[in-house]
């Protein structure tokens, strides 16, 4: 049985803290979980997570796309179809909608009318999440969280520091992504405070694998 | 007009000498060049270089692929294009072809069916050579050459490593992709002496250009 449950939404959602939460929810449950995320779960992710997100660096937006890809297929290869293929849930913070909505929207690298479901086919070696949770919030909440998150000493990146309209067309993107979806994204209600969201992603994961 | 030559073809076959005595040539006749090569010749490549070449990492063949087209990518726009576009003759060491028969035949990538030809396409933002020299000679007589080199103290990289049946699949992509070719690929008999392919590319770019 697929159990590759994938985290996303805009930085500030609280998808990273739900994530902790469902791990531990499952393994109380006598569950074995991996959690990882993207990028840079992998001793070569690590460096193009580097590369991508500390700013030393402008890649173009067909080469920050491709460094994505890459750390993906060496995640998906290295991290998750090993803990799978053992029987593991497996609990991933961004995987492609993620590459949709920063790389593709946001860049507006769609109007290049690349390919993109079949690069991402390529790069995922075709694992598929069973189940994506989709954390949505207004871009001014999460905006707000942020810059609480940076004042009490976190650093941002390079995609964080990008203008509040990338921002909103990433929201939009994540937006039009669950409308045209056939039933692997669920909508979080990530406005409600951590308690809420919990109770919200447990009762998701329930009715989907009950 | 696109002045973008690409020289090719497997470790050792002279390829990199040739395109500096190429270069001084059209310089001799007052022409523009740029010379340049991959992976690495941006401050983005020269990173994801390492990651490829070192020997530090072991991309998976599909993290391979996308980090080779990630320099592709950010290499075109940061250097190929705008020396294009000022007019200069651009020589560059592998492109395209390389990835082609080290990414996707050597490692055996093609048979997963990726439209290559796609993400080519992406990566390069259509930038086609108007010629590519392919500097073919016998695996043997280039591994010959590429052990000298390495006794002379030039480190070997990652992909030089490989066994020689990969290096044999590479020679082999090359030889295919001459004959599937539409004219862009001009052969070039590399098993001469430097004086001998020098004439030859000489000839080729007067052929082709004069």
């Amino acid at each position: 049985m697929n159990r590759l449950i994938t985290f996303e939404g805009v930085d500030g959602c609280g998808k990273s803290t739900q994530l902790k939460l469902a791990a531990q929810w499952l393994q109380a449950r006598g569950e074995e979980v991996v959690t990882t995320f993207e990028p840079g779960d992998t001793s070569l992710g690590k460096e193009i997570r580097k590369l991508l997100l500390t700013g030393e660096f402008v890649p173009v937006p067909e080469a920050e796309l491709l460094l994505f890809l890459a750390d993906r297929a060496q995640h998906v290869c290295e991290v998750i179809q090993p803990a799978l293929a053992s029987g593991a849930w497996v609990l991933c913070d961004r995987y492609s909608d993620s590459t949709l909505a920063y790389q593709l929207a946001a860049r507006k690298l769609g109007a290049r009318t690349v390919n993109i479901i079949e690069m991402l086919t390529f790069a995922e070696c075709r694992v598929i999440p069973a189940m994506t949770l989709w954390f949505d919030v207004p871009v001014s909440v999460a905006a707000e969280r942020m810059k609480k998150r940076m004042q009490a000493g976190e650093k941002s990146t390079r995609l964080d520091d990008e203008a509040i309209s990338f921002h909103e067309r990433v929201a939009a993107a994540f937006t039009s992504q669950f409308e045209k979806d056939d039933g692997r994204i669920v909508r979080i209600d990530a406005s409600l405070n951590i308690e809420g969201v919990q109770a919200e992603v447990e009762s998701a994961l329930q009715k989907r694998f009950s």
